[in-house]
C-alpha cells in the first residue's frame, strides 16, 4: 500500500510543532524535563486531544536529526537516508551537484598533544567562526578538486569537495568525544581511497592554517554524503508544505522534501508570526523549536525545562491560527542526564475535531504512556495526521 | 515465518463475532457509542477475558469492508486484496469466471442537471430494486459482451461483464458524494480502454431504461475487479470454518476464503441458532453483525447504540455454545459523528481459559486502551486466537 494512492485533497490545514530533543527519562530523583515543566497550554491540548509515545527509528535506536525528522514527515528512516553533509548543504542553500561530497564539520579545540579538548571550540561566536571559515576558504587548496567551506552557525561548518571521481564512503574523523585525537579519514570502500586522501590533505592544511588560533584550531568531519533525491512531500501527500525553522539543518531537510522554507525567523515568536503571515498559502506547516535540544545536549535541565515552557507559551498563538490538525512532539529524546540524543520514546499530542480524545489531561511521558495513540513508530503519525485532516481516502472496497 | 507451518489440529472451537463498524471516537460531548451502550454481557466477557484495540490496515488508514475482514481472518490486507466486485459476486453466489469483470453498483437518484442527489436512491426497498434490476437485465445489450445484473440488497447491485479481452482497470464512476455528476468511466491502464467504453455504453443504456423512474434513475459503479484466488482458511490454519452472515458481501468474502456459508439467516437470533445447529461440524465460526455499521453510516447514534446492545443480548446464547475461544470485535470504526468508515482503532475482547485476564472489566475504547492486548494490527488477532485454541505448535527448538 502506498499512501500517495490514498492521498486526497481537502480544505484543511495541518501544523506540526517539533520540539527538538523533547524526550527525556525519569530516574530516581526526577521526572522527565517535560513532566516537570509547567505546560498549562500543552496540558489543555492533551486534554482535548489524544496522546502517546513515538519511537523515531526503532526500539533502542538513537536517531540523528535527519532520521528523526524524516520519521516525523512520514518517511521511514530505515528506508530513506539523508547524510549530515547533504542536510547541511540544503540548510545553507548551497546547491550540491551530482558527484559532490559534502560533510558536516565542527570547529574544535585541539590540545598540544593533538587530542580534542572541546568538540565545539568553546561554542565559538558566529562572528569569529565566520572569519575563520573565510580564512580556510582562502588557504586550503587541493589537487584537482575544489574545497568549499561555508559557515553554518556557531562552531558548525559545511565542507564540500567538488571534482571528478569523488566517493562519499569515508568514515567520520569526529571521534564524538573529547580526550582523544581526531580519527584519520578512512575509506570504508576501496573506491573512496582517493577521497579519503584528499580529506586527510584538507585536514592537514586546516591545522596549519589555524595553528595560531587559541580555540578553533581543528576541524572534525562527519556525515560524508552526496546529493540524493527523495520523493517530495507534494508527491507523497498532495500537500503544499512550508517550514518555519531557525536552524539551517532543519530548513535544509524541509527544502530537500520540497517544502517552502519561509523567512529568516530568529526565534519562536518570529516563527509563529511567519506562519500566520503565510497561513493562507499552505496546507501544512512545520514549526521547529531548537532550544530544547541545545539545552539537552548541554545537560542543562533548567534550561531545557525553560525551553519547553517557552514553547508552551506559544501554543495559544499557534492554536489561534485554527489549524484543523495540530501535533506537538519531538524528533528524538535528548535527556539532560545524558547530554546527548537517546533512544527513549518521545511524547506526542495530536488534536483535531475527530482525533478521539483519551482520558489524559497532561502532557508528559508518564501520562502519554496511557494515551490513545499508544506507543508507535514516529512515521505512523503522518498518516494519522492526514486522516484527521480528511486527506486520506478509504483503502479497499 | 508462515503460520501454516505451525498450525496443528486440536479438538477446540473458535467463535469470532464481528460487529461491523463497531469502533467510534469520543469527543467533548460524548464517549464512543460502545462506551455509552449498556453491555452487561460484553463487560462480563471483558472482565473474564483480555481486551485491547486493533488497527485493521494501518495507522490512519480507513478500511473498506474487504480489507477490514481480511485482517480479522489473519490475512494482511496490504498483501491480500479483494475488489468490491469480486466480493459482491461471491456474496451472491454468482460464479465469476476467469476474465470476467465485476463491479459493485448503487442505484442512485440523479437530478435534472445530471448531478447525484441521493447515492442510495432513497434506500429503495428490495422489492422495488429487484424489479428494476430485472428490467436492466432485459434492456441492456452490449456489443460482443454479456452484461449481468444481480440484485444484492436495497440499492446495491452486482454488475458483471463477460466476454473476451476485458480488463478491470477502470476507475469508479461513483463520485462518493452527492451534488456532483457521476464520473465518466476512465481506463487507468491503456489495456482497459475498450472495457471503459463498454461501461460508458452500459451507463447510457441504464439511464435511458430508467429515465422515468422517480428515484432509481442512475447507477454508480465502483470496485471493478476480476476473480482472484486467495489461500484458503483450511490451508492456512487447518480449520474447518463456517460463516453465519446476513449480508451478501460478508458471505462472499467468507466463501472466497473457503468457509462454508451457512443457511439464510435474517437476523442475529437466526444466526446464533444457525451456529448452534451446525456446532459439531466446524472448528471456527464467523458471526457477522451488520446493524452497527448501517446505523453508523446513517450517523444515527441511538440506533448504533441499540445495535450494540442487541448484540450484547445475544452473548449469553453464544457463550452457551461453549466455544474454547471467543472474540468480539469490529472490522473498522464507523463513528456516527462522521457517518462513514474511519481509521480509529477498534475495541476487541478475547476470552479463553488461557487468555490471561487483565484488570479491565468493561468493554469500550477507553477501557480497552489499558488492556492486555494493547494496541495492535487486527491481523495479529488470528494467531492469538489459534494459540488460545491450542492450534499453534511451538516455533523453533
Amino acid at each position: 500500500m502506498d499512501l500517495s494512492d490514498l492521498a486526497q485533497p481537502a480544505d484543511t490545514k495541518i501544523v506540526l510543532v517539533v520540539m527538538d530533543g523533547l524526550g527525556g527519562y525519569a530516574d530516581a530523583s526526577h521526572g522527565t524535563e517535560l513532566e516537570e515543566a509547567a505546560t498549562p497550554h500543552l496540558d489543555q491540548l492533551a486534554a482535548a486531544g489524544v496522546v502517546g509515545l513515538v519511537e523515531p527509528v526503532g526500539p533502542g535506536i538513537t536517531p540523528g536529526s535527519g532520521p528523526g525528522h524524516l520519521a516525523l514527515f512520514g518517511y521511514d528512516p530505515t528506508v530513506y537516508e539523508l547524510g549530515r553533509g547533504a542536510l547541511s548543504a540544503a540548510g545553507l542553500e548551497f546547491d550540491l551537484e551530482p558527484g559532490d561530497v559534502a560533510a558536516r564539520a565542527n570547529l574544535c579545540t585541539l590540545g598540544p598533544d593533538g587530542a580534542v579538548t572541546d568538540r565545539r571550540a568553546g561554542r565559538i561566536s558566529d562572528e569569529e567562526a565566520r572569519a575563520i571559515v573565510q580564512r580556510l576558504q582562502a588557504a586550503v587548496s587541493l589537487d584537482g578538486v575544489e574545497a568549499h567551506f561555508r559557515h553554518e552557525r556557531e562552531h558548525r561548518v559545511l565542507v564540500v569537495l567538488r571534482g571528478p571521481e569523488l566517493d562519499p564512503r569515508v568514515a567520520d574523523t569526529d571521534p564524538q568525544k573529547a580526550g582523544v585525537a581526531p580519527l584519520a579519514p578512512e575509506a570504508t570502500d576501496p573506491a573512496a581511497k582517493r577521497t579519503a586522501e584528499l580529506v586527510a590533505e584538507l585536514d592537514a592544511q586546516v591545522r596549519t592554517s589555524l595553528a595560531a588560533e587559541p580555540r578553533a584550531n581543528g576541524l572534525l568531519l562527519r556525515g560524508f554524503d552526496t546529493l540524493r533525491e527523495l520523493p517530495s512531500f507534494a508527491d507523497r501527500y498532495g500537500l503544499t508544505a512550508a517550514a518555519v525553522a531557525v536552524y539551517p539543518m532543519y530548513r535544509g531537510i524541509a527544502r530537500i522534501l520540497g517544502m517552502d522554507v519561509l523567512g529568516r525567523p530568529a526565534a519562536l515568536a518570529d516563527q509563529v508570526e511567519t506562519a500566520r503571515t503565510a497561513w493562507q498559502d499552505y496546507d501544512y506547516f512545520f514549526i521547529h523549536h531548537k532550544p530544547t535540544d541545545s539545552a539537552g545536549e548541554d545537560g542543562d535541565r533548567g534550561r531545557k525545562i525553560a525551553a519547553i515552557e517557552a514553547l508552551d507559551a506559544a501554543i495559544p498563538d499557534i492554536r489561534a491560527l485554527q489549524p484543523d490538525v495540530l501535533v506537538v512532539t519531538g524528533d528524538h529524546a535528548t535527556p539532560t542526564q545524558m547530554a546527548a540524543h537517546s533512544w527513549h520514546p518521545v511524547p506526542a499530542v495530536l488534536w483535531s475535531e475527530r482525533c478521539g480524545r483519551d482520558d489524559v489531561d497532561r502532557f508528559g511521558e508518564r501520562w502519554c504512556r496511557g494515551g490513545g495513540l499508544g506507543l508507535r513508530p514516529t512515521a505512523t503519525l503522518m498518516p494519522i495526521m492526514l486522516a484527521n485532516a480528511g486527506r486520506l481516502a478509504k483503502y479497499g472496497a
